[in-house]
């Protein structure tokens, strides 16, 4: 018989009875019914029932619950009211001849067993023992087989999956790189990969054609809850002679699959995703990552407003301003508080308010429809395709520039808000859609210089003519971005791989072709040796498992995460390293001066000596 | 028609003759055949055949090799002697009708078509054109394919991938940490992993079961032909509930299988591998890596010469040293050169030199056999199970201590070269074997303490009980090696998970309770809160490939490997960053003092000012 175990413990069937086996795990929990002792041994893949006759009481008795047992007896069948037909094996227990404690526990700082709500510093203190519970040790397998999952099916769709380096260069990404000292070239730092952009287009440059990772992606960011600090894992990949339209139709089998697969039954969108024009998606959706489970569309009303009795409107519409108009289907009957309530919400918002109308049987009602003529109401409730019944609520503000943009966003969180109240969200669906059509440049209000609007290494639509021969305002760029549920999963591009087009591309935004070839040098050099069109996008991982998991904090899809301050309190992360180590590396710690706020935290740490 | 590509460059057959295609590629190479261009096009896939007619001739000239180009075309049959039955699409070619260049290339820097060698500097510094090269490009999908079949492989087993912390904190492993400075915690840093050994173990802890993970891994180490500096790979794996012998059994088949695959033929063991003990190891083999490709078996012959008439021998097993014997079959007709030249080569390895016997039909000869009993030469005869045409070569020095162990490993030195002379060495296998029973600990004959002889967080065999009872030196660990031809592809372990037994181990090597809690709390904390028995190993990923691809150095088998001096020429790293990130990291760098050796080459950095 093997040393430990001869079943697991999700294994033994009615049909099992009779057998001698051997079972090992944990005590998940200890029952004493009058003279005999029950135990729930639970390892990886379930629950078996011990019972342990007197004889082995004495020793049982001492023994705690998560302790390591390893029991060895006969299976028997369970009878009447005792058979458990929510455990896959409570048809049967095992009556314990023989038991051996393998490792026992220590009075536990939080349960196994149960659902007590533990501080976060708590749970990643004992990780270890927080893993072991139900539902974080089930969201772990889930994180691991949608990574599984998502390997399979890129590898059905012709990628292979190569590792790219960790210790490499500072590249141009953004946000803030973490830095590695290189002992052997005092002064030099390396850095962690804020993502592998470049070295995942040098793939394709030499001739890879498909090329996926699970990739590590490392920045120095604060936390929050959909970011946790330090690293996080995206689904890179890049695909050479594509246009984006192959982009979207190689990946989206991909991600829909994984939906389906682990979506437990909710609803998945199939393939081909919505696409949606980033000016639409403002237009209509009020955002630029649009909730497609929300029913409603915005719609603009300026025009019905225009010269209309409605003064404030008009005004605003005069001015060049705009009016957007939400609606809220079977609102109408809704008593007066429940507009009031969401004008009340609007002004904590540090909007103006909100107007509205509503539309009974016989026409338009409210303030605004007092002062505003019936043909006009007509306009309005036409163009938003509402009937008797329902309302509709009126975002008003400037039209252009970073105001104008503040007025389409709040639009669309008018959208969110009122499909919210009214109970419109689509539950249990996910739907996603592609944002195509970035602008690739806007103006720059301050400077007035146009800068680039997303990523300056994306192909523009139109390629160098559009460069030389149209308003750098209109052009888009072959730039998209994946969205489920309005979450956004990942931007994504066509590349720009010719020389002559990023650098005539940086010149309208301002940059001499001195200062792309010092700073981006590289990759333009890797062009110049015959570059391949390709393009390609990176979900991320994490935000992909927790939507699965239905989880509203990323730590929940992590093995061991770092807390909010970027701790690991469980192995001393970060820690202070002894001053030999120092020195090899050419480095001293220099305190930042005191900071003048009182009660501030900053951790006293003493000034390394001078070497 | 696609934008791109109708076909890959590996797809088209006679069958296809007719058609209209569209292929994109790069210029592998250009021909001109008298008014006729013709270009090999190679992509990822395979190279086809496209004939530029004179209209297309201009264009196609100022086209250089390695651009990018798509061209359109009709299929058309190659004729007679122009078929190419060495390439997949040799039957066709493609008149070309369009042409359009999506990249011109620059004068290359290195060849991509051929094999012309180039520095490791210069194929670094435009690694993405060395990586279009065949055989690099072959052993990057070699790689890729080899990872993607382990992983395979290991879920089969019921293991699942998890994916570790990458910033976490220095670990006991030994080598030396990348460091990681912590910007919100001034003076504090995160290190690199060297293993994710701790989390491992911990996720046994926490109750997963079986966990692999193709873990990256970074040790600040020098560069070495089989290490490349900074980061590898391993196939990391762990399970809970096992002894050793199911650790072998679950793991067999996943190399085996690997090797198997992407053997090209080669011969490879088949599971259950052979098991050798470590003592056994050293004795037989003279060596704790034993490459079963050797057919030779070394043999101690120390009681034949004790008390003989060959002085030299005689004194050493008088004084208790030890006589190892390697026997060369086949080498008793080889000419006096033969033995003179090992004789020299020995010296050259600071040996004393290497004796020897010959048989042939009327006995032993040569100049050891002279002074040499006849009954005693017989004794060796048949104890190395040797014939007439045979030698036999002797290696003798001390037998006990660290003098011992330098014999032993002489007396394997000894072995290669012999096997390797007379060419007895198997060639096109794999041969595997688990070297097991190693000792867990060993006499420091410097301070003449007991220490660890290998990793002191294995189970010793016996458990508490042999701790407290048995003579240290004689107690073995369930520790173990696994080894392909000689080269270890990793250790492993059954682990201590007792803290009980852990704090008893550590208190024979001489460390007080005290410092054990110290130094690894962390992991004797889990392991009170219920710990499974457990144990696992970590095959290195980069080995594998480099056996695999016959590879005798690492770098041909890594995407973007870092040169010896740890350094990335094409992206620039490791680089130095500017002060303001210094001064938000809280670090100053201090050069170390000038070397006083001439010619030493340390780079300047300036000292950045204080802040």
């Amino acid at each position: 018989m093997h040393a430990y175990r001869t079943h697991r413990c999700d294994a033994l069937r009615a049909e099992d009875a009779g057998k001698t086996v051997r079972l090992s795990g944990w005590v998940h929990s200890k029952r004493d019914h009058g003279g005999l002792l029950f135990i729930d041994l639970r390892d990886h893949f379930g629950i078996t029932q011990i019972v342990f006759p007197s004889a082995l009481l004495d020793q049982v008795e001492r023994v705690r619950v998560e302790s390591v047992l390893t029991v060895t007896g006969e299976v028997v069948l369970r009878e009447g009211a005792t058979v458990n037909p929510k455990l896959p094996t409570g048809a049967i227990e095992v009556r314990a001849q023989e038991m051996q404690v393998q490792s026992q526990a220590a009075v536990l700082p939080l349960q196994v067993a149960g659902n007590e709500h533990y501080s976060d510093e708590l749970r990643l203190s004992y990780r270890y023992l927080d893993l072991r519970r139900e539902r974080v040790h089930k969201n772990m397998m889930l994180r691991a087989n949608v990574i599984a999952s998502l390997r399979r099916r890129m590898i059905d769709q012709g990628f292979t999956e190569f590792q790219t380096p960790i210790l490499t260069a500072s590249s141009p990404e953004g946000a803030r790189d973490f830095l590695v000292p290189a002992r052997n070239h005092p002064g030099k730092f390396y850095a962690l990969p804020q993502a592998p952009q470049q070295f995942k287009q040098l793939l394709m440059v030499a001739g890879f054609d498909r090329y996926f990772q699970i990739a590590p992606c490392f920045r120095d960011e604060a936390a929050r809850a959909d970011r946790s600090p330090g690293e996080f894992y995206q689904l890179d990949f890049e695909m050479s002679f594509v246009t984006q339209e192959d982009v979207f139709a190689t990946i989206e089998p991909v991600i829909a699959g994984v939906f389906e697969e682990f979506g437990r039954g909710r609803t998945v969108d199939a393939a081909p995703f919505t696409r949606i024009p980033y000016d639409v998606a403002l237009a209509e959706y009020g955002s630029d990552k649009p909730d497609l489970r929300n029913p409603l569309r915005i719609s603009d009303v300026t025009d019905a407003f225009a010269g209309s009795g409605f003064g404030l409107f008009a005004r605003i519409a005069a001015s060049g301003g705009q009016v957007r108009a939400i609606p809220a289907p079977g609102a109408g009957d809704r008593p007066r508080s429940f507009f009031d309530k969401l004008n009340n919400w609007a002004r904590d918002e540090k909007q103006g308010g909100l107007g509205y109308i509503t539309f009974d049987a016989e026409g338009a009602k409210g303030p605004i429809a007092k002062n505003l003529e019936a043909d006009r109401c007509e306009t309005i409730r036409e163009r938003c395709g509402l009937k008797a019944g329902d309302a509709v609520f009126f975002v008003a503000g400037p039209r252009d520039g970073l105001k104008g943009v503040e007025t389409v966003k709040f639009s669309g969180a008018v959208r969110t808000r009122i499909a919210n109240e009214l109970d419109l969200i689509e539950q249990n669906a996910f739907r996603f859609c592609w944002v195509v059509d970035f602008p690739m440049y806007e103006l720059n209000e301050e400077t007035g210089q146009i800068d680039f609007s997303h990523n300056p290494f994306s192909m523009p639509q139109g390629g160098l003519e559009a460069l030389n021969t149209q308003d750098p305002l209109t052009i888009k760029a072959f730039q998209y971005d994946i969205v489920c549920n309005g979450i956004e999963l990942s931007s994504g591009a066509i590349r720009n791989h010719r020389p002559d087009v990023m650098i005539r591309a940086f010149e309208i935004a301002g940059y001499p072709e001195s200062e792309v070839e010092a700073r981006f040098g590289g990759m333009l050099n890797a062009f110049r040796y015959g570059a391949p069109p390709h393009g390609g996008s990176a979900p991320g991982v994490d935000r992909i498992v927790m939507l699965l998991a239905d989880e509203p904090n990323i730590r929940e899809v992590i093995l061991f995460p770092l807390n909010q301050q970027g701790e690991d309190p469980m192995m001393g992360a970060p820690a202070a390293v002894p001053e030999a180590r120092m020195k090899e590396l050419s480095l001293r710690t220099v305190l930042p001066p005191a900071k003048p706020v009182p009660g501030a935290t900053s951790p006293v740490v003493p000034e390394t000596k001078p070497n």
